[in-house]
């Protein structure tokens, strides 16, 4: 077997340099890195990598664990996935993207040995994932959280985020706000963190204003955020505000309330938490955003893991960073009563 | 080293069994497999995946290379993304993520021996890329093609995409259609493969149609499609119809045209190609998509791999498949030449 001393005896360069070319973990001169890939063609040391693997059983390769999202993933997602990707690849880790649609399967993929560790997306309070990756003896780190906040993770503060929602709506005088959530597959107590921890903040939030908090919960789609529109305006009609923690239905929720004759802000104030920027801007009028902090986590995702594989740290990471509040053209003062009043007769009078 | 073989005594089951559950090929009970896993543990056979890889010398890794996307990825990238790595799985490979930003990093990556093949994104019509792919004697195929039609690929059908955008708009009577692009960082005779087809169907089609073309290219923002807007408005202001083939831009020309005075479709139709369904319905009006073929092209692209890897084709894949006509409500009649001097009248007039 070609090692990479003989590699590094051909092309006379020390073996850091090779290590440095082969991992790509540091930029070398174009001369010497030519003189070093010719040896490596020279020696035939291309599946070399593999043997060093085995050699150290390690593989230096990363899985990110995610359901199915072929189908309709969101745009903060893709954020995660790339940025995860470049933070292994700055540190000479690879990351294989592993779509998995049941526990059974993860299991065995963990059990094949290929990678060294595990990144978890979009993880639920109680997460029998988590579960059969303990098990597995892989170590991992969690986009997200689960009840258990001891674990490995990294997650943004919803609870940060929702204050800072509430607090800029407060402070153009609105008092009943109401909060949008995205329905999922998942049982009620098996919900993604994120809108456990959400709704959480928000009916703290509601409480300390001493208004009663309204929750509506529909599919992340343009069709669930007309749904979420009729709803507040026959349910809820006092709602001035809302906070959407539903980035696939905020475009829905602004259509749909101006097919009511309503319009945003003027009659209803909105805010997207947890997306991004660019969806904010695509959306008539622009809308204020909370945008989440993906591509940065995705990142320190990647290092947590590393660091752990590396015993570079000492206590399991637990980050959190809230999302930015990026004003748009979405948010206004709360319409008085009495003008709500008049404005609903003259739509009533066929405007 | 523990073999299969063992693992397979071990459980009581066949080699093949146990290479079912390796590898996740395909279904075996439950009860067969909690004995193989067993038998895994108790052999500890975890790190023979990468045993194995250095026996055949074939890793089942292929590679998905992709630019910097971490930024502003599109909508439909994250659909090839995850398909692909569908796509791998089902047929037992894992996908690992390549973000690349110059040659000679891909050259190392690929001379590292991780990967049994390699997938290439966003391919230009002269691509560099190209030649380091082929010049490592890594199997490959292109998502997108180059000038050489020879190489193995998918792709979008841009020709019968702008063609049938064409004809849609013709049937509703616009013969003064313009194509907006999105510009790249690429030099011109470097351009995306995709912008080059495109542009060279539309121009085909003015042709034909005895129409002067007017192709407007904007950067992939909000920003770029108000800019796009107002450029139509002020240098061509006959034009009633835009073919968009910017994603990105798609929202803010919708925007710009209001800014303008004027309404989408009633002065200007528009068609947004190559994006998704959802892109559409977030926007006011709901565009009229061109869907792109993201999630099968995704899959077919790791099939196309593969099957050379396993020898199972003859002759390099060139598969095309055009976008999906998804219609919206951004496409009507034009507005007759006497209607448009008058509403620009109006407009003048301060309404």
């Amino acid at each position: 077997m070609v090692t990479m001393r003989e590699v590094a005896e051909r092309a006379n360069v020390s073996i850091a340099t090779v290590s440095f070319v082969i991992n790509g973990t540091k930029r070398v001169a174009p001369q010497t890195r030519a003189r070093i890939e010719a040896a490596i063609e020279e020696l035939d040391y291309r599946r070399n990598v593999v043997a060093r693997a085995l050699a150290s059983s390690r593989t230096r390769i990363l899985a990110l664990l995610h359901p199915d999202l072929e189908i309709r993933p969101n745009a903060t997602v893709i954020q995660f996935v790339m940025s995860a990707a470049h933070g292994a690849r700055e540190r000479g880790y690879d990351l294989v993207l592993w779509p998995v649609n049941d526990d059974e399967q993860m299991s065995h993929l963990l059990a094949g040995g290929l990678v060294d560790g595990a990144l978890l997306m979009e993880v639920q309070i109680r997460d029998s994932r988590v579960d059969r990756l303990i098990a597995s003896r892989v170590p991992f780190a969690l986009i997200g959280r689960t009840e258990d906040d001891d674990l490995p993770f990294v997650d943004i503060d919803f609870t940060a985020t929702i204050d800072e929602a509430v607090g800029h709506l407060r402070s153009y005088g609105h008092q009943h706000i109401a909060l949008v959530t995205q329905r999922t597959k998942a049982a009620p107590e098996n919900e993604p963190g994120r809108i456990m921890r959400a709704e959480s903040a928000y009916l703290h939030a509601m409480a300390a204003l001493g208004r009663p908090p309204v929750v509506v919960t529909v599919e992340g789609t343009s069709a669930g955020g007309r749904e979420a529109a009729r709803t507040l305006h026959e349910r809820f009609p006092g709602t001035t505000a809302v906070i959407l923690l539903n980035e696939g239905a905020s475009a829905g929720l602004v259509k749909g309330t101006r097919e009511l004759g309503l319009t945003v802000p003027g009659d209803l104030s909105v805010i997207s938490a947890s997306t991004t920027r660019e969806l904010g801007e695509m959306i008539e009028p622009s809308l204020t955003v909370m945008a989440a902090p993906a591509p940065e986590l995705g990142r320190l995702a990647a290092d947590a893991l590393i660091d752990q594989l590396e015993g570079v740290q000492d206590a399991p990471p637990h980050i959190l960073i809230p999302c930015t509040l990026v004003p748009g053209e979405s948010v206004g003062s709360p319409r008085l009563p009495d003008e709500t009043a008049k404005r609903a007769t003259r739509n009533a009078d066929g405007r």
